[in-house]
């Protein structure tokens, strides 16, 4: 049988000074437990990641792991001062942890991104299955597979300095393309990732200078639908759980 | 057996007159299907809420209804016209089809916040249960539940304008707190929401003036979490999902 | 007669390497004298103003100037930090000095934009002469001045959480109106700010509810066109400088 | 002798009523004679640069020059649209005048900062003279003109995507360093631009890859201290008007 803890007696009935008390009673022994629990669990280790393509040159390819590592490097670090920061004087003007904040969340994001674009793409054989749920889900949420390239590539043009992703939203349960700025801003909240292409500048200007939109399509020519479709399949499996 | 689809076919060699091609030739056809096909789909309409409180003012829950409408208003509107924006001259300086996508993320947005937060408050009888997985999967993530009270109130009290969300990030596999500014800005990529207050200036200022830590910690204070548990149940799910 | 610096000497052949050596150079030395040289200058007190209007109420006046005051001391400490910050370990993804740059032009902004709000406002005899600058001027370049109060309301009501401002651009050499997004984004460069309006949601949610347009003319009734005349005479002898 | 004009006497008693009646009186009339008076102050036509180094290739230079008058186009089309846009059914989540507003500061920011830097760069004979306002100001505002350079470079290497600036802060009175995001966000107000280093990828990707800070130091190299100069005595007036 389970205990119940009212949340009247967690919080208290006078607000503001119950919830100084737990802050200085936990503040001791709690910090050093949360410190011990978060250490591992977000240490992140760079993958390795072949880019196997002709569209890009080789430059290209080892400057974006370098900068890939870079925001790896990042997020470790500020993961570490959010184990101990102090959280008992924010403001939304200044403080340390408002501003840990936005870089874990510009730096976790700009991991997974540049993870998810590797990942996705640099497959010379692509090729996609009209039976498998890449086609079939594309062509039910866009129309056809054309109209979802169309908006896919209306959508990676709009990106002044950000990346095109075609994910599943968990609020519309559908198939959606959206245009992120830089790596955090302009998200649809519940979004499961599945076709990532980076359209910032690093990753096209060097060899197709203004000419961004032969850059996608050559990312389009090379999507390794293999990865996308394990990504599909995991979000019909989420769209199963949220049914 | 399946036909296969070669992704050369489809965007071709010659990449820049190919996709020309598929453009005009498909332009009349699939615009008219594609509408077909989103007309409905996007069409979202306003949920009741009953908001039982006494902590905030008739006055302020009231219009905040009229403000969660007008986001769906627009946001239908949006859908609308983005089923047949001119998809072929987008860039990243000004096209309609930018504007559109930059305003659909905030909408739709601002819509699905709206209604998590309006259904996960407002219980007076608030009460948390020791082995449910709200209580469990905090303790693990936060290191006790006290702490992951502590860091929603660092992050609620560190948002300018927007929200503070309690949610599972699918990237790292685990339940975090973001500060999400406006309604699109600082959002986690792959972000489940499950908890979530509204720290907009329309939900507190009214009532709470400057000293929105009293606001803050009424919300938290009637959160409900027989419905939070059925979100950390189907975050679960997701978890499952992706291993 | 004045020597002459080349700026080759200043940072070397080597680019790399003699820039190394000018920050270690100096670290020691010039440290100490840009602390003690900004110590002063960035330290800002708070003004006094009457905010005469039955268009709000008490309390929402005394909350704004204790908001305003929370953006002075923030901007005060932020520029104490700034003075020694580490600024030979900056970088695009996260550091101190980057999140002080961008916490002191916030703040920096919000202190001004109220200071300027507060002292244009607030005219219960609010007049306008019709050979003033402030008239001529907004009829010259709106059309009339009837065009400007259309043009200012539907800017004011565009505005998520902001403020709408009519300046002189420096650029274009005219008056415009402009919509700042909280209080740094979406802002001019080079742009000399004359007609306040605070749209943030604490100016009007508490009296007005999500009438904000009758918030918005209430203002523009009471604005103080004598202030707002010195401000025109500045903008127009900056025009003069720039000619 | 001129005529008195009440501001009660534009906007009305009854707020509501009397500014439709203001609408819907002038909504002909006014709409021509503002389209008239408009039409022509927007144009703006892309100048001409020499862009004199052998720190950038070819490529990129012309490159830039292709990004710049996109800029210009984009900033004239929207200018010709917001002549005639619908100013009476603005909101604050979708409406044609709030994006057109958005692009506008994107485009204008971005067409006259490319100006800039454009005109203050690409000087191979680049040299500073000790009593000239540039060197003087900086030294007095920053503490010696190696401190400037130091922070100038701390600065640029903040930039995700934007640019570095040294300007005159208006509220202030002295001189700082900004870093702008993309064209228009974390912008002071107030603020008048004179030395001026585009940090977007497409200025250096191409030749320094991941080496941003040799890129910045070569620019730092070769700015036209002559131009640069003719800015800060501007500057320096505009301080005089604002004492």
């Amino acid at each position: 049988m389970s205990s119940i803890k009212k949340s009247d007696k967690i919080l208290g009935i006078d607000v503001n000074s119950i919830i100084k008390n737990t802050f200085s009673a936990h503040s001791k022994s709690t910090s050093n437990s949360l410190q011990q629990t978060l250490d591992e669990a977000f240490v992140h280790e760079p993958k390795q990641f072949k880019q196997v393509t002709e569209f890009l040159s080789e430059k290209v390819k080892s400057a974006h792991i370098e900068l890939y590592k870079g925001y790896i490097d990042s997020f470790n670090k500020i993961s570490a001062k959010l184990d101990t920061a102090n959280r008992s004087e924010t403001n939304s003007r200044h403080s340390e942890y408002r501003s840990l904040k936005f870089d874990e969340t510009y730096n976790l994001n700009a991991t997974w991104l540049h993870e998810l674009y590797f990942a996705n793409g640099f497959d010379p054989y692509s090729e996609i299955v009209m039976d498998s749920f890449s086609y079939m889900r594309l062509q039910r949420d866009f129309g056809t597979f054309e109209d979802w390239q169309r908006d896919f590539i209306a959508a990676g043009l709009s990106v002044g300095n950000g990346w095109v992703v075609t994910g599943f939203n968990m609020f519309l349960k559908k198939y959606v393309n959206i245009i992120v700025n830089n790596h955090s801003d302009d998200i649809h909240m519940g979004f499961y990732p599945i076709i990532v292409v980076d359209m910032w500048e690093h990753t096209y200007f060097r060899d197709y200078l203004t000419d961004k939109k032969s850059y996608l399509i050559s990312q389009m020519k090379e999507l390794n639908w293999t990865v996308i479709e394990e990504r599909f399949k995991k979000a019909e499996a989420i769209a199963q759980v949220l049914k």
